[in-house]
């Protein structure tokens, strides 16, 4: 319930227009209502212009079409994620101007200019090319909240001097992401270089004891280099979201 | 190497002061030392009157002096993470001027002025008053980096009450820390409130089928809730020294 | 052995019908059969009309159809589990007044018609739509079993207030079965609203760290909310059987 | 806020004592005061006379006290589960009618007599002897809860006769709670004799394979009995307050 | 090198037939020989007209007919354990006489008459049927090996009077081999009615918690019944083998 | 109830002494009497002048006094295994004539004079010195339940010789114990040699990536040499006396 | 940058070619350049004639024969482990030079001829048949890298004579890869054999409570033989590469 | 036996000094003896003046004292590992010629002058001071063993430059030890650097996530460089041992 709400209400009552007794009624479920009404506020303040987001594993088309439409009118942009290539072809008919990001494995559809509302650079950083769908994901992401991205790829620890050649791009960046699978020690070595925050993003990449990312996330949890956190095995997106929300940080 | 002694060499080269005989050998050990002053001074740089870190766990009293001592001269403040109680009085000793958290189990030392470097509002969230230290830690650290901390304690997800009752300052933080044991599931409820990037950090405490705060550890990596990133369990340090980076964001 | 055995038994010994060396070897084998005799009237007592419950996956369609055919003359429920589409149509064919549960993958078969023996009302929540079949089967089975049931989908804490806007309903319950995956923080928030028995059961969905559901299984065993307690991954059957023993409780 | 209140603030309103602008900045804060009010009272409701429940591990005699004083003025029972011997003597001296459980290292402080809430029968089984202290945290919980509780301990599976010879307890009663280390039968065999809610609690009592109670956990979680479901290791208090609301059960 | 060839050399070398020189090089070689030798006679004394056993997971069909061809002139019998029903019957084409046992997964081909050389009673219980396969593999091995075998199927913990009621047969039996997945309590609840080895195999048959067998893997290490032992998760033959060993003890 | 009390039963009822209600009365509570007749007798033809066996490990000594002193009277035979030194020296003032085995940390208390029921020779291996505390426990288990035992310790497979030099004692025990940490790999060696059944004992020796006796367990668990069972990490007595009932097998 | 370029710059500068500002600017750039060239010498210091290695696994054939023909001109070998028979046939249609090493999965060009510049020989050792893929891919990547190899296959600890027979192979060796599914004992076996630098390789052979290799893996980490060293699970390839660092240390 | 006392045997034999029948019974026994022989004259060809090695931890002084006293006539060095200060202590009181080694917790004791058989220099690395235990443990093994060793002590991944400062002494060495706790990187990043075989030692040091050194040897035996190998946690000795065969590879 937001304030002009209650000033209705309240101006209601005074006037005799609506009694006290309904006036104590419609009160009483204020707390369920008005949290609800505060959350979709909050969402809606967050949201104007950008990220309606659907997790698309594991969802027919269908359902992807009908949420969808029903978002369609209200001038939001939409992000999907781990969408299939033969999935997003069928959406892809149906919204043509929609944007399908292969390596990323994501749909963006922007009916809405995205105005830049995160204030800094993310770089989005990998260590080998198996890690690029993840670090695609977190790309995409980071873009379609508004942020300028750039990309440093197959930089792994194993070849130092590759990671060390873009030391310029490392310095200007508001926030890295680093996408690592194996042992995934290549936030440490970037956090060892630049004093900014970091999220690594554990992938799958690997076999035998590297057991579908628990060394990389291990790794990564134990980081000698302060200023690492991280997100769960192989979600590029929550890494882009998290990014997201650090550049636009107010006092930040 | 810094530029004004890469232009001393060769001016000297150019005055006949030095052979090129000789330049070649000293420009030849460039790379590696340049490498260290680079990083030095990046350090350095993110220093000025603030952070030397030391790991007092395991430390004897005497390694922790001797490192105190030998900073002591270059103006620079210090903190020490998980100090006991009793390593922590001889230091006092020592370093009068110092204080001991005991909560958080942390010394600091700052004969510098900190001064204010984050540009918002840290706020640190806690489940349980067992979690405490852990989340002490990380406001100490936060404050240490020179940053505003609130502190939102014991306001576990079995009493959503009690945190919905702090709305206030949950809309005015930059950064909220979130520190939860058992389930962990606080930062996914926090992170369903605001907008805002959040660190959790499991902690250790609970029971049987807690193992050490693996629970907690694999809640919040799981987080439901978009924009929430982990750091290892227990590390209090960590997600203050993150939150720092944070709100010292460029263009954030 | 029934009393009414026993009796015939001392009785045709006093008549001198059987020898006492008859007597005690009938006697001797007492043991065993006696306690033959007692489950399966003590489960008997129970399946009045109800429960035949088969664990559908890996069984072949002919087995399946065999024991519902030796089942079918004793006017007895059958309910099957994880039953896929393929398999159901064939049982369908064969038994076309049986109903099959797509969500739930689940069929049932009542010639019985079900009493009401079920005393009060079960609430079957879920976190996201992805833990729908598993919220579906535990609903299927506890209605199968006699009871009322209620179902509140997709509402995690990420967004607590869709939860909240149920209060009515949550207040209604007898018992909750609180279905999720990922973190499965959400038995511990609906644990902190009521004050109800609450069956959490942890669900598969998730990807990285969820781990197969071992992330949801372990939040939920550390729940914080007193009252919770936890069945295996994905046993939604297991919950929904649970539940409907809680609601027949005598005294309860 | 309660009605009262919110009646007073409208009639207020209404007779003019506060005027648009204050009742308005009233109300716009009642979502998160009510929500912390209903809380409260339904907390209350259950709490008429009875648990206040203080987990003592870790906890000083100094802050134990302290809430203890704080309640004391209440009326209302209190429950500290996990206390030390030597603890609870401190708490004893201070408060000479409080009950200290010896096996169950548990204290209660009962200064409201405690009705039988509960409507039905608890009983609490367990397999040896090294898992009492667990049955006992459960059994002395569920009494404090206004329960009836019944004990039947050192029957395992390995000595299954002596289990049998309960058979008319087991029949009794309304809730089963097993409590059983090492491979945690106990419940499966218990769960196939009767139909009744079982709830499972695994204890650490063992050694090697048993992992500090894995081995029971996992052996209750994929119990092939229906109706058994779990709590966390040793977690006796879980279990007693489980089985309590289950006997509350309305229509149950 | 047995003693007769022993014999012979020293002889030959008495004789003058061989040199000394010549006698010394080849005993130079006798222990690596000798062990050969020994190892094969010892394998040799244990298979006459006995088992030769294939491990047929991944192997290929040409590869399983040449070993048989091989041995086939050698007057042994063979044992090929997980072989697939479409190899199997590639097999039957080339050795018509051998048999498939389909549940077991096995073929066994006897040219030998196998003599009765197992002096007691197998007997083979398993809880679900389910667990049939893998009971079947040790009944078959167990048999291969010239043992009597007995076998009681479906009997879980959950339905004790089932299993209660072939007392006779548990009576009779030398060594019991006891297969049973998800919690694996059945080999303790046997393990309380006899004193008899017996030999528990925990299968991969569950879901969720049960991982794959490891839940009745722990569960069977730590049975609280003595005189369990264990062997591999689903490994039927392993445990037929090791029973059939225990038949064979010579003063047991 | 034995067959003579059953007559009694009967011939008094013949006899008119017990009229038919009472009869009855007494025989609707043969079954649970029964089963606990037939179990303690089946344990105690097992126990004619031997196993009460008793786990002192957190037991006091004052309950273990007692149970002996029940016992006492009973002219059974006593093995308490677990027993610190301090405690065996308590009951020894007790018990003057009892033999406290320090190296197995196990007490035997033998007022009937053991007869040699086990019909074959039991050998214990061990790889280590630091494995002999759980070889001794098998060791004075299986000698505590009447077999003979030899004893080869500190054989490990880095010195395979020194092992092979004992071949014939290999060649003459019935069952062999292996003791193992570490890798655990000496069973499958020893089950290389011999065609006998192979019990093994996973102990928690070594360090890092042992983790307690894991590595050992998983190494037997999958040990290449057919006829290798296991038992839990550190159950010595758990070899020892499975190896005794095998000893003990009938037509074995 | 090399030291003619050095010299060159200085010179230029001395000479007047370039002003004492572009060489300072160009000196700045020296130590992420320099590290680069030196890194870039340094591999090909290595590679001169040899290794370019390619990770075929989850690579489609384009990416491969791109990668292969940008290599090509440069006189360079390439081995492209992990590649399917199918994908092989593709890449040969293209350099019909190429060598397929079908057990292996491995491909060799190799337009160069190797020089043997490992100065020893290694020896591949594997346990079962199952294992020869993983052994084969370390032998053939040793003989990419140089070295000569001998191979003994099927040699588990079961069947030690095998591996005894073996002797005068096993003093040969400069360094032996020993390749182990199952409880991975072998390694321990041959350690104790041999004082040979002993490289453990574990493959995922095996079922149940193999998990993939783990218990392999644990098996060699906790060798009671001292000089193994483990490499990942399936790591035929880390194998031999370290094996030819070894043959190849200089004063060794 | 050797090829010495063979001849003996043989021309005894044709001497007439010792019967066919004598001869024939000592052969019989060669095999066993004859390895025993084998095995001890290449462990002594490998112990000229050298490793007698024991393992200190879990084993008494007298114990220490009695095998050092045993040795002591045959001029063998010895090394003990795992020795507290106090046990130390009690044995320099002895053999106060024995040096203790503090930080390594190790003693050696040798009377015969190391001859330096190693031929090239041993490098270890190690990532904080936390490591240096292990790291000196490794160190110590590796000189006494008779290798000349290098070390470079904290230079962990957060603090690159460190590292490559030292890069002479890394293009020196023969085989690098790398010992790390935490995430375990620096052997990565050292292998990344040079093509040296690099042994990796993962240590227990860190908290929560570490797992007592898991993390680190997970991201270890994921390494992206290749030639690095890994040993058991903790295991400085296993890594100077494996070095030190390293170094004496024959045509290495």
């Amino acid at each position: 319930m937001n304030e002009g709400r209650l000033r209705d209400l309240l101006e209601g009552l005074l006037k005799g227009k609506i009694s006290l007794e309904e006036g104590l009624e419609r009160l009483k479920l204020l707390p369920f209502e008005e949290i609800e009404v505060a959350c979709v506020d909050h969402h809606r303040s967050l949201r104007r212009g950008a990220p309606e987001i659907i997790f698309g594993e594991g969802k027919e088309v269908s359902d992807i079409l009908a949420i969808m439409e029903r978002i369609d009118g209200q001038d939001e942009n939409i992000l999907i994620t781990r969408l299939s290539e033969d999935k997003a072809e069928e959406v892809l008919k149906r919204f043509p101007e929609a944007v399908y990001h292969e390596r990323a494995r994501a749909l963006t559809y922007t009916p809405n200019e995205t105005e830049d509302r995160g204030r800094g650079l993310i770089l989005v950083v990998c260590a080998g090319t198996s890690d690029i769908p993840v670090a695609e994901e977190a790309a995409v992401t980071a873009q379609f909240m508004g942020n300028q991205v750039h990309r440093i790829y197959d930089v792994g620890v194993a070849g130092l001097h590759r990671l060390l050649s873009h030391r310029e791009r490392l310095a200007e960046a508001s926030v890295i992401i680093v996408v690592a699978g194996m042992e995934g020690a290549l936030p440490s070595v970037v956090g060892g270089l630049v004093d900014k925050p970091i999220i690594a993003v554990p992938t799958s990449v690997g076999y035998g004891a590297s057991f579908g990312g628990i060394a990389a996330l291990l790794g990564m949890l134990n980081s000698c280099s302060s200023g690492v956190t991280v997100v769960n095995i192989d979600n590029g997106f929550g890494a882009g979201y998290a990014a997201s929300l650090i550049t636009r940080v107010k006092g930040g």
